[in-house]
């Protein structure tokens, strides 16, 4: 049974959305646990394995997965039949991959340092910048309604997710804007987020 | 045919030592370019089809990748007889997801932060710091000489890699820096370093 470390409201609320996508509530258990929170509340929770007392941690008991692209890749091909990544040997197998590393190992850095109001030459020549980021993103979209066509997948998820919880942040551009928009109309985006949003005020 | 966007000594240079490793050199295309180097040296190449001329960038003609984690899963899922990844359904494929991740999300980053001379208690907050990546890794490394055990695999490629080219930025850690050494021995590494200085000298 796979077993997935949780804290509400937090980086893992993607993979509870991505778990209702897929239709795979049954095959994992969740385990809510606390976290340190940016605005000073929360704690480490002893009993979540992660080594660094992050969210989300996925295991099997004996395997385990940290970094939520990790856990995306490892969950659409452990279960393909649920449509929304792209298996070893589709035609677009390099561009769901390429995304799903781009967003952790590009967007992702760029949207923190954004955040903390850093900027540095050799930040610029490795990762670009926020504006380029966008870019990428819009030209993805033009001419259709997901990143990689007409239908949503994983990468949708992921890419758009930063900008679900902080929409101050959504970049000024109506593709992207349009494409946020229509994530945040999905079902199971806003079935997870009422049940996180009852939860906080339980 | 896959075609692989290159640039001697570069963070391509490392999906050539795969491509060596794995022995699939027959299967790919290799088109060098130039890129802009840190030193100043060098200039994007209007032929890198990369859409921010950077390097590696692999495509088949109509898919590609981007990002050195998603190429190095890319080809170890496409070619699973190679043996340098853990295919899908593999007992370790989690972990080796999660180690590809975990560089190009928090490795890499705090590298180039560290490189940069930046701190800063959000980046400490998501990221943590590179003594804590170096614990990780000590910790893999307890008891076994790759990172997934006896095995050499395509992540202990990826992970050692920064410390390869700069010898000096290798962490005080012996159980680290015997590992960096074990890699920098295998005959795949040495004969791509030879082949790209001689380049440089030519």
């Amino acid at each position: 049974m796979l077993t997935l470390y949780h804290a509400p409201r937090s980086r893992s609320t993607s993979i509870m959305v991505l778990i209702e996508e897929m239709g795979i509530a049954d095959q994992i258990e969740v385990i809510e646990v606390t976290v340190a929170r940016g605005d000073g509340s929360g704690a480490p929770d002893a009993k979540n394995p992660h080594p660094e007392k992050k969210v989300p941690y996925l295991t099997d008991g004996t395997d385990s997965v940290r970094e939520r692209g990790a856990i995306i890749a490892y969950l659409t091909d452990r279960f393909p039949d649920a449509g929304f990544g792209r298996p070893v040997g589709h035609p677009q197998r390099g561009a769901f991959l390429s995304w799903l590393f781009f967003y952790q190992g590009v967007m992702e850095p760029l949207l923190v340092l954004d955040w903390a109001k850093i900027d540095h030459p050799i930040v610029q020549a490795t990762f670009r910048d926020m504006k380029t980021v966008v870019t990428r993103l819009a030209e993805a979209l033009d001419g259709q309604p997901y990143l990689l066509g007409d239908d949503y997948s994983a990468v949708d998820l992921l890419l758009s997710s930063p900008f679900q919880w902080l929409p101050d942040a959504a970049p000024d551009n109506p593709a992207v804007k349009a494409w946020i928009d229509r994530y945040a109309d999905r079902p199971a985006m806003k079935a997870i987020a009422e049940r996180e949003s009852a939860e906080v005020q339980a």
